[in-house]
Order: structure tokens, then C-alpha cells, then sequence
């Protein structure tokens, strides 16, 4: 037996929010031979929270570093257990990262985290500021009004409206909040940067290669303006500011680059061969999209308690930028495309909270209210119920880019049931989606098909169908149920050299279920006239150019709420 | 002893949709000395109905007559028992009566109902169609376009619109539906007329005394237009229609005119002496008005699963036609003062709706579900969950005049709980009560404060606190639980010549509990906050001439929805 023909395999890496999993996939065709998940052990559920304030969620450094070694280890272990998927550990060509983000972790001089040496260890403001720590909101107010005067456009890529979950918010909340941090901090890596670093030992902040997909869509980093935002504004943020800049690598990297080879010492810790290539990491949810095989043309959907919803489009067609899209980075999610992000705040967080608030007790009887509700609601006609809902209770992040807004439903009468209204809200976050894809196609990006992953997409036929029938769109299902770590090894295995770049990877490595959600033409008939109403609420309530007049509603209830809090202490 | 330091007593009879009660009161101070129920045995709960249409709701005449001979005779059976009372029927000097309507029954030329001999015993069209029968919607709308047309006014004081609950609407319904019973009837009686008619042998259509709280409310009968509408207006909903208004007495009654005294042979089988005087009847809600206290500056609430707003004012005052007040009729509540009745559609009705559809077991765990999402809201501040609500479920009586209006719930959150939201409907209802209040205020009519009587007054402390704070008015709540049969009892005393009129009978035999409601002034600050919101969506959602331009919005889903209901057969 020749050597040539025997099977290579890639390894993706995938950072949650709790977990971290590795995947050993078979590069030949994306086979997924084996993973294993490491559950951070500090804090609650792998988050450090501060009692005293809710919007507070960092990470433990070292859990990551942890999780890397045990979870590759349990991969490794648990594919050499597959004995007919042929493979052999020193046959990993090579090794892709995907994490949450923006997750800043202020580092030494060397690149190691302050929180792993001694002075700064139970120091919160030390740790990984996790993506949904919210502490930052001044500051992101601050960001958005001083670079909306600036002429240097730098909103211009982000949808116009800076979030308190990202790079710059963060880095100058810990200045503000947490002086002697900040003075300490040599400089701010991002997580999906600092364990491609970690594990290949270019860790070096000035010179590490850091990640085009989190430095574009969270640290404003853009040609345009000749990378990270200048000086003169970050000054103007703060003093000391620039400084952070200077110790961030001048130049960012794409995903098909290495940042180096695994070191021996890791090598050895987990079973693999030390130099085996490591990819520029990236965030989830883009890896996630080039495991579920996005292309021009194709919109993937991860569905989760929101949505991530990613695209791309050639470099070499013009694109303007797209007012409420969150992000336009070439080369963030496949090089030499655009990488186009947007979103909505809250999907499965509102069935949930359905669940968790509303629904009587005989839907709860036989245990999963959610399969009892969609049972029922499976059984309506679209527009059957008279019912509409805005899908904003967790505010609007595409095309509004407004966390003020907040849910609404109408239509009830006394005869309304809870099935009703759950079906309700599942149109209302469909009608949300579509809202986000007539917003790219109004600025030339297409979106001929849409391929979901995530829980819901694989659990929930009648969303899926639902999705079908308002977007007017197949709706296809991811057929890997990893698709982060999945995408995290095409990246693995285009810097292990088989194949030349990320597309050709993905058409052997990626692929859709068979059953496809089509539209169905009477539905699809209802739910435009719905959707118009639907337009005319969002508009009404959500911008304040339209006639109507009432943008003030939902946020005057907020500040009476907010009042209202603080006045009873 | 001599007689004249015997005790009187007066007996009203309150005719409910489900059943009717007897009360037996003191005319000395409105002691209740004893009642007694009758439950209808016909059809469902007394109402018959119709498998192929649920607007359908009739009632079996047969079940008035047994009623008013069952409970009257159950009542002072029981008065006789109670001896402290000094009760004898001999000292009863008069009877009122009071009952659901319009309530309109198809009589021949004696004035018996058609169901009562053999050929229409089982057609439903010649029983009396009870005032929840909403069949002759076409027929309502029929007669509003054709009164708008007309320059005599007559919607002038029934709001503008002319419900499908009313009279003429129903007679119409009933020439086009079931014409051989329109044929066979030689008039149209209303059941408060019927009751005080038949038990004093009083029954020709033609003379017998018609209660202008009927006529003048439901039947567009007016001094303005001489009486009821002109033949001329008639004759263009149907050339036969003249016919009824020509065997409908000429002059109408107010309650403290007598209809006539008891029969010899009713009076023997319940129990009372021949010649008894009997009240002209009237409504339920105007009767419960009077037994409330009703009068110039206090506004009676009626609160049930819907609400019935009464009050009255001087006919010396001007008074001007008031948009979306549905009913100002001279004499109709108390002789010698306009009537003005508004109303809620739904009130306890969207609370009852709530609790069926949409409260979770924890709430529901120890029994009543009211009273443990009660306990919950009654902790929130106002403001405090970023809530507001229509109170529209089933449409909106009074101001806005639309029964194709419907529910809606802003401000939701992923946090938002069922008691924030049961708070928030009660304050919609709140809201809508302080809308009908401004309205009659707005137009010169003072409601300086408020009298409520009904379950939900008498057991539910949070919701009588949240009006008086979002009103801004003292809530009291009627001593009587039983204001309707208490109201016509005042007019049996007024007929039997205890006093000199209602007012004067009034202020012996009424009063409210000593708990007074009183508005906290933070409360009012917040609702009043909140009530501008909610006036916002009020005319957004429910007029056209709002710069919103949201007025389509309920009734396109409506129309959906009827177009899909149809479509799925």
C-alpha cells in the first residue's frame, strides 16, 4: 500500500460560549469521524459573572488553553476508535480555529493573558471579555456619536452603529472602569487570534497575524482607512488609546494563511505531529457559514436563540455599503469575497421565552411544550389566526441596528389560543429574516437559496416550512450539525495543502440534507400581504421617518420602565 | 299597633341572560331581605342556538313567564322566613322589572310571542332573540349607511352606528331570513316591555306602555323624529317594515310610570295581593345604574365580561350629541335626566382569556389563576414591566364604535412574565374606561367620580386601585351585589307611592361600601405617562384620521383571516 492513498483529516476547533469541541473530519469528503467537548470549568457554565452587575461576562483564559488540549485529546482518542474511518493522527494535515467574538483578552508583552500570572488572576477586568458582556454601552455610545463626525467613514462597514460587544467598546470600558488593567495590558488579542498563537507559539502581539473577520467586523479595521481606525479619533476616545493600536499587528490575515505549525510541546500533549499547520482563526458564526457551504448567492442561516445570518459576494462586483448590515469585510469569511454578516437579536430566545412564560399547562403534559405548541400551530393556515408579531424583544440588530425596540403583538381576541400566537412569533422572526434579505438584494447582493443550521433548522419542520413560504426561498438544512467546526477544518485542511482554497474545499466537504423546504404558493400569497403589514409596523414603530409617527412608543416605555426601577430602588 | 308603622317592601325583577332573580328589599332603607333564582331550562344555559351559525342566541319565551312566577314565589317564600324582617307579602306596594335587550320578541295581535302556540313553538325566529344574537350584522350596517344618509339624525344618539344587537336590525334580519314569521307576527315587543305587560294582563301591542330605556336606546325612538323613525326611512330597508312601527305603541314610558297592577291570577300563584303595581321596565344595566345611586356627576361602572358605563344628566343642561357614546336618551335611567350609556366590550372577558388561554401551571397550581396573577401584578409599579396594552379583544364599543378592532400587547421582552402582562390588560381596560370618561367630560358631562359594582369590583382590590390611579377619580363599589334587581325594586317603590321619585328613593335605598379606592398620586403621574401612549395607539390603530395612517392594520388581518377561514372551507 502506497503512502498516497491513504485517507488525510483536518481538525476543527470550535470555541462556544460555554464549550469547546473538536472535530476530526475526513478531508476527502468532510466525513465527521469524531469529536469531543470540553465544558469550561470556571465560573457559571464557563462564564464569570459579577453579582452586582448583570451586564458583566468574562471568561477564564487558561479554560481555553485547557479545552484545546482536552478536546483535541478526546478527538484524537475517539477517532482512533473508528477503525474503518482510517485514520492515523500523524495524517491530520492540519488544524482550523473558530471562537466567539469579539472576546478582547488583554495580554502581556509576550501574548499571555494578564490573568494567568499571578497579580491579576481573580481580577475580573483581567479575564476574556466574553462577546455578550454588555458593560461597554457608554462607551459604545461614545464610539458612535464621535466617529458618525468623523469623515473617515468608519461606521461605514459595521450597519452604521457601533455595539457595546465589540473591540474598541471593551478596551475602553476597561480604561475607564479599571485603570490600573488597562496600564497593565501590553496590549488586546482577540480570542479567535490568541489560540492559533497559543498553540503554534507566535504569540507576539506586535507581530502574531491576527484574523481579518474579527478585526474587520469588531476593531474597524479596513483598508479603506489604512487598517485600524487612526490615532487622532481613538484619541479622542481616549489618551491613552493609540497605544493599544501600536501593539496590534499592522497587517491582517485570512483564513487559507498559517499562522504557524503546532509546537512540540502541544503536538505532544494531544497526540499530533508537532508542525502540523494552524489556520487564521475566525468567528463562529463565519465558520460556521463556510461549513454550511456559503457561496454567492447562498444565505446561511445559523439558528440558534438568535440568528447569524452570513454571505459573501466577489470582490470584483461593485458593493456599496448596506445601511443596518453589521458588517462588510473582504476576506472574512472566504478570501477573496466579501464576507457580509447581519442578524436577529432573538429567535429561539423568543420561543423560549414563550415556553417559559405563557404556555398553559396541557401543552407542557407530555414534556416539551415546543413540540406540543408546533403540533397545534402546524395545524393553521398562514394568516388563519389574525395575528401579528414584531420580533423584537430583544431589540433589532439588522436592518434597525436598534437594542431599544422591544416585541408586539396584535391581532388577539378572546378567542386567541397559544398555539396562535407561538405560530405568530415564528412568522414574526421569519418576516425578520426577510427583512434582512430584501435589505442585501436592494443593494445588489443576491440570495437565491438559504441553508440553515442549528437546532431549530434540524428539530423544527413547520419553522422551516414557514421560512420557506415568507422568504419565497428554499430553505435548506446544513447537513453537518457542526458546521463552526466543520468550517474550522476546511481551513485546516486548505493550510495542510489539500485543497488550493476554501471554495474547493467546501464543494467535496460541505453539503444539505436532502429534504428542502419550497415555498408553497398559497402561502406564499398570504404571507407577502402579511409582510406588508408587517413592513408597515416595523416602519412605524422602528424608524423615524415614517408617517406614523410612532418610533417614541417603545422606547418612551423603556425609560418609564428604567424610571420607574430606579425610583423603587 | 297601627298599620302605618308597618314595614314596605318592593320586589324586583332582574332578568339575566342565563337566568332571572327575584329581590325582595325594604323600601325603608334597601335591606335585602331574600331572592331567588331561576335558571332558564331551556336550550344551553337558557339560550337557544343554532349548530350552522354561532352568531345565533335565542331564548324561549315560555322561560320568562315560569321565571317570574318561580322566583317571585322563591323569594318571598324565603322573606317569609326571614321574621326579623318584618316581612308580609301583603306590604309589598310595587314591582319593577328589568331585562337583558334589546331583546325584541315576534308577538301576534294579543301581544303572546309566536313561540308560545303550536305552529312557531320550535322556529327559532319566533322566539325572542336575546340582545348577544348577532345575526343581522348585514342588516346593521344596512341601516347605519341609510340613517348616515337621512336628514333626520337618528344615529345622532346611538353613537352613529347602529348595531347588529338592536332592534330594527333583528325584525330586518328576521323579514329576510325567516319572512313567514315576519309575516305571522302583528308586532315586535321588547322583553322589557313583554314581562311588566303580561303579568298585568297589559299586552296589546298597540296601548301597552313601551319603557323608553328599549325604544329610546334600541329602537331609535325619539322626540327629535316624533317617535320612531319616519315610515319613509323604514320603507327603504323594507317595504313591509312600516308595519311593525305602526303596531308599537305611540308614546314611550319612563320607570316611574305604572304598567298596571299584578293580575288576579299571577298575583295568587306567586303568592301577592291582585293589583299590585308593576314599573315600566327597563335595561339591566340602566336598572343596576339606579340601584348604584347613579346621578349627575357619578358614573356607574357595570363590571362583568364586558362593562356598561351609565350616567345621567339634567335635561335643563345642554347637552350636545357626544361621537362614540352609544346611547342619550331623555328619561331612560332616571325620569327627568338624560341617560348616557357607553361600555367596554370587553373587560373581565380579556382577563377570563388570559387565564384559559395563556397562564402557566405555577399560576394555576392553587386553584384560581385570577387570584395568584393578581397577587403577582399587585407587586409591579405602574411602568415598571415596559408594557402597555389594548383593551380591543372584541373590539371597542365606546369611543370608537368598531367591533372589527382587536387586541395588542407592545413592549414585550425576553423577560416579560404573565403577571406583567395580566397587569398590563387590566391597565388597558383602565385606560379604555378613562377614554369613555373624557369623552362624556370633553362633551360637558362631569364624572367627578365613579360607583362599580360587579364580581370583579367587589373581589379584586388591585383592579379597583389601578382605575382609580389611572383615572384619577375615587372608585366606590355599590353596597347591593344585586344593583340590577336592587334598581328595579327603587321603581316598584317609586309605582307603589313610597316615594315621590327615583332620586328620592335612591338616597334611602342605595349606597357604597365603606372601602373607597382613592387615586395615589406617583400612580397617577406614571398612568398618566402611559395613558398618552396608549392614546397614541388608540388613534393610530383606531381611526382614520390619525397621521399614523395605522388604521388598516387590525382590519386587514381580519379580512385575511376571513378569506382564509373561507378559503379552507
Amino acid at each position: 500500500m502506497s503512502k498516497s492513498v491513504e485517507k488525510q483529516f483536518a481538525i476543527g476547533v470550535d470555541y462556544g460560549t460555554n464549550s469547546v469541541r473538536a472535530l476530526v473530519v475526513d478531508v476527502a469528503d468532510g466525513t465527521e469521524i469524531a469529536s469531543s467537548v470540553y465544558e469550561y470549568p470556571s465560573g457559571d457554565q464557563g462564564i464569570l459573572l459579577d453579582r452586582k452587575d448583570p451586564h458583566l461576562a468574562r471568561q477564564n483564559p487558561a479554560d481555553y488553553i485547557d479545552g484545546f488540549e482536552a478536546s483535541v485529546t478526546g478527538a484524537i482518542r475517539m477517532a482512533k476508535k473508528q477503525k474503518q474511518s482510517g485514520f492515523r493522527a500523524e495524517n491530520v494535515v492540519g488544524i482550523g480555529i473558530d471562537t466567539t467574538g469579539s472576546t478582547p483578552i488583554p495580554v502581556d508583552k509576550t501574548g499571555m493573558p494578564l490573568a494567568m500570572s499571578g497579580k491579576y488572576k481573580k481580577n475580573l477586568a483581567a479575564q476574556a471579555w466574553l462577546w455578550k458582556d454588555h458593560t461597554s454601552a457608554a462607551e459604545a455610545a461614545e464610539i458612535t456619536a464621535k466617529a458618525e463626525r468623523s469623515k473617515d467613514g468608519y461606521l461605514t462597514k459595521c450597519g452604521g452603529i457601533y455595539s457595546s460587544e465589540w473591540y474598541w467598546a471593551k478596551v475602553l470600558h476597561c480604561k475607564r472602569s479599571s485603570p490600573e488593567v488597562f496600564d497593565a495590558a501590553y496590549a488586546w488579542v482577540e480570542l479567535a487570534d490568541f489560540v492559533p498563537g497559543y498553540i503554534t507559539g507566535n504569540m507576539n502581539p506586535d507581530t502574531m497575524p491576527r484574523g481579518i473577520c474579527a478585526a474587520g467586523h469588531k476593531a474597524m479595521f479596513h483598508d479603506d482607512w489604512g487598517g485600524l481606525p487612526k490615532n487622532a479619533f481613538l484619541k479622542k476616545l481616549d489618551a491613552d488609546l493609540p497605544k493599544v493600536a501600536e501593539h496590534y499587528t499592522a497587517n491582517s490575515s485570512t483564513c487559507d494563511e498559517t499562522v504557524g505549525g503546532l509546537t512540540e510541546q502541544i503536538a505532544k500533549k494531544v497526540g499530533l505531529s508537532a508542525g502540523v499547520p494552524v489556520a487564521v482563526g475566525a468567528f463562529d458564526a463565519h465558520m460556521g457559514a463556510v461549513g454550511a457551504g456559503v457561496k454567492p448567492g447562498t444565505l446561511v442561516k445559523i439558528m440558534g436563540t438568535s440568528t447569524c445570518d452570513v454571505t459573501v459576494w466577489p470582490l470584483d462586483q461593485p458593493l456599496a455599503d448596506i445601511p443596518g448590515v453589521c458588517g462588510i469585510v473582504p476576506g472574512s469569511v472566504i478570501p477573496g469575497m466579501y464576507g457580509l454578516e447581519a442578524g436577529q437579536s432573538a429567535v429561539g430566545d423568543i420561543f423560549n421565552w414563550f415556553v417559559k412564560q405563557l404556555v398553559p399547562a396541557k401543552y407542557a403534559a407530555d414534556g416539551d411544550a415546543h413540540v406540543a405548541l408546533t403540533a397545534a400551530a402546524e395545524e393553521l393556515k398562514p394568516g388563519e389566526s389574525g395575528l401579528l408579531a414584531l420580533d423584537w424583544n430583544n431589540g433589532n440588530r439588522t436592518v434597525l441596528v436598534d437594542p431599544l425596540l422591544s416585541g408586539m403583538l396584535i391581532g388577539q381576541t378572546l378567542h386567541t389560543t397559544a398555539a396562535e400566537i407561538y405560530r405568530a412569533l415564528v412568522e414574526a422572526t421569519a418576516f425578520g429574516a426577510l427583512a434582512i434579505i430584501n435589505r442585501f438584494e436592494e443593494y445588489g447582493v443576491e440570495v437565491k437559496e438559504v441553508v440553515n443550521c442549528g437546532g431549530i433548522a434540524e428539530k423544527n419542520p413547520m419553522v422551516m416550512q414557514i421560512y420557506a413560504d415568507v422568504c419565497n426561498r428554499p430553505m435548506k438544512i446544513s447537513r453537518s450539525a457542526q458546521t463552526c467546526a466543520l468550517g474550522a477544518a476546511i481551513f485546516g485542511a486548505v493550510v495542510g495543502g489539500a485543497y488550493k482554497n476554501a471554495p474547493a474545499a467546501q464543494k467535496k466537504m460541505t453539503g444539505t440534507k436532502t429534504t428542502i423546504y419550497r415555498p408553497r404558493k398559497a402561502a406564499v400569497k398570504t404571507y407577502a400581504e402579511l409582510y406588508k403589514l408587517y413592513m408597515q409596523l416595523h416602519d412605524a414603530f422602528g424608524t423615524s421617518t415614517s408617517d406614523a409617527k410612532l418610533s417614541n412608543v417603545m422606547k418612551d416605555l423603556i425609560a418609564i420602565r428604567t424610571r420607574v426601577a430606579k425610583e423603587s430602588g
